[in-house]
């Protein structure tokens, strides 16, 4: 087979990439290790930057997200019994869109399948060879038969555990990483949110997250152990845990229920460098992984499939190879600041197991400063809403 | 020997507090360790912030400083190679003013000699007795004898190794602290500045600091290790040094000559809560130490004057005791604000020898984003010039 751009991974930045470039009359094949259904049933964030919105409806998939996505004005910040909002229209102009990141996959999904995109399912054993070259090209086996891709571009697009980053021979890549001393317990809930607005809450017991699918699909998250596993968490000790970490009146309006889902995610910085190795391209979390505070994973994914799309744009329409060449500079340049931003919520609203007395008082004072000063609050309301492409 | 308020300590803090209280008909007695030439000897920062400068002129001291101060309407940031300045006045509408402790120290005592004012120098073994009573008193020796002062309330601003601190029993005191794993190198050199602005320089080779007293006077300081002592550094090794630290175009200008002073200091944070006990306040280094960057020591000494003298004015003057009351909360607000951005000019500024290539990583990415966002400079520069009392 042959095709200009073959695309390793058939989540959320693989399938906006084929859709993008199908738009544009370049040909692409995706491979996807699972199923379609598999990759739906990862339950992930849904806070959507308004420049990932843009880059949707580009691709002509932002129909059912305008439709029922919710416009989140601003976000609020509990610590201390006592809580605060920042408005993010006030400071940037622009909101945050609330809508998951399964209803976007889903609406790839649907796309990519009303304009006979090609995506197989099921490969195994994919393996890149010659990125290096002018004549990359793709080999996976799909039902026990070999099968290779030739190909002019390869998008790796298959997530922290896939083969395109182990592509790069390590003499290239450098990695760099922090893993955080705690996990996020999440719990999903077809109970109405207790706030129309994301609540993020420091407390003395650590941190908790109040968010929201829809009107009757809550989604709660407190900081845990690593060491504990969500079987140990009935759905009782969840919800009088989360009732101890979030606002008094917050407490008293929750709306408990069942829990539909139950897991714990670790926190984890990760970012890989380069981006771009020959003709091999590295998107999302092949790259790089955020920790969950802020919601910038979907959308830092979203970010560089923006960068690559116009690179492979410029390349093919106009013969001009300068986006390609500058991706992993243009790319990194954003994800090093989303990654900072990451970092710093996850730093200003969790409890450090080493965190000193001075440490939490510098924490306490990083919240008094942001709850009374608009430029900070700016700050935070600029990265929360994606800084500029 | 009676007063209204008996101030341990005859630096800027004591000095300004008798001087300002003086004015108003109140009456003081400061009691200094050493002798008045020893405290005009100590070389300290020189960037004051326009509160602190209006709290002087209230005081009656701003004369000169009016005329000699020099204004700084901005500082340079540098790092790889390159730097940026943030423009303070652009962002608050205020400067900071350059004129150094020393000069401050010398005009606070030129007031208070002009005005009569009382201060015992040379004293030892002061104790401070029934602070927690509505009848406290002093007791020192000077020339072998002992002295006792009667007051109504006693202000502790005899920095960090002082006796007022040590007078609030631990069971009432708690102390936040870090220690920062290098020292400042610091050099007096009577030279024309290399800038006319401050340049704050992140290298590789650690933090270093290009700052002035006047247009022949410049004061240079890199971070260096705790093990170094003053005399291991020649001036050619700190010149040289400080050349391969700072911007190339800075380097080639620099101006070098004979240090005329060379010392090493430690840097720490440090809050004691608090800073009030009874009859007794603490302002100043009793009370709390910044790390230099950022120049914070003498205003956060400045902050807590402010807030004491109005407090004592309100109880002598109106019989309200509100002011004093609330001098310890009111106090530590601004103070833990000032730690706060002084802990994150140092984290921001210099080399830890515990760094990851991460942390690294997010310190580049927090030097980047403060480089190209308008509100995370209106920040910095809202810090440095100070927040309002």
């Amino acid at each position: 087979m042959r095709t200009q751009v073959a695309i390793i991974g058939g989540g959320p930045s693989g399938l906006l990439l084929s859709q993008l470039l199908h738009r544009k009359g370049i040909d692409t094949i995706v491979l996807e290790r699972k199923t379609k259904e598999y990759v739906l049933g990862r339950i992930r964030a849904g806070i959507l930057e308004t420049g990932f919105v843009e880059l949707l409806r580009e691709a002509g998939v932002g129909e059912r997200l305008d439709k029922e996505g919710f416009v989140h004005d601003g976000t609020v910040i509990a610590y201390d019994g006592a809580q605060f909002e920042i408005n993010f229209t006030e400071h940037t102009g622009t909101p945050v869109i609330v809508y998951g990141q399964t209803e976007v996959t889903r609406d790839l999904y649907d796309a990519r399948e009303a304009m006979g995109g090609k995506i197989v399912f099921n490969v195994e054993q994919v393996e890149i060879h010659d990125a290096d070259s002018d004549a990359p090209y793709v080999t996976y086996t799909v039902d026990g038969e070999e099968q290779r891709i030739d190909c002019e571009f390869v998008a790796g697009c298959d997530g922290f555990h896939g083969v395109s980053r182990q592509t790069i021979p390590l003499s290239v890549r450098k990695e760099y990483e922090k893993v955080y001393p705690f996990g996020w317990l999440g719990v999903l809930s077809e109970t109405p949110p207790v706030c129309d607005e994301l609540i993020y809450a420091n407390s003395d017991r650590g941190f908790a997250l109040c968010s929201m699918r829809n009107a009757n699909l809550s989604r709660y998250y407190i900081q845990c152990s690593l060491s504990d596993s969500a079987e140990d968490w009935t759905d009782q000790m969840f919800w009088n845990e989360l009732k101890r970490r979030i606002p008094p009146e917050a407490a008293e309006r929750l709306v408990t229920g069942p829990a539909i889902e139950k897991s714990i995610a670790p926190l984890r910085s990760f970012v890989t460098e380069p981006m771009r190795w020959g003709r091999l391209f590295l998107c999302g979390d092949a790259a790089h992984i955020v920790p969950p505070t802020g919601a910038k994973g979907l959308n830092t994914a979203g970010s560089d499939i923006h960068y690559l799309y116009h690179g492979l744009l410029q390349y093919f329409q106009e013969g001009d190879s300068e986006g390609i060449d500058r991706y992993s500079e243009k790319a990194l340049a954003r994800i090093w600041k989303a990654e900072r931003f990451s970092w710093w919520m996850t730093n200003l609203l969790h409890r450090f197991p080493e965190q000193t007395a001075f440490d939490l008082k510098m924490q306490r004072a990083d919240l008094d400063f942001l709850r009374g000063n608009k430029a900070a609050q700016s700050v935070l309301a600029q990265n929360y809403v994606g800084l500029p492409y």
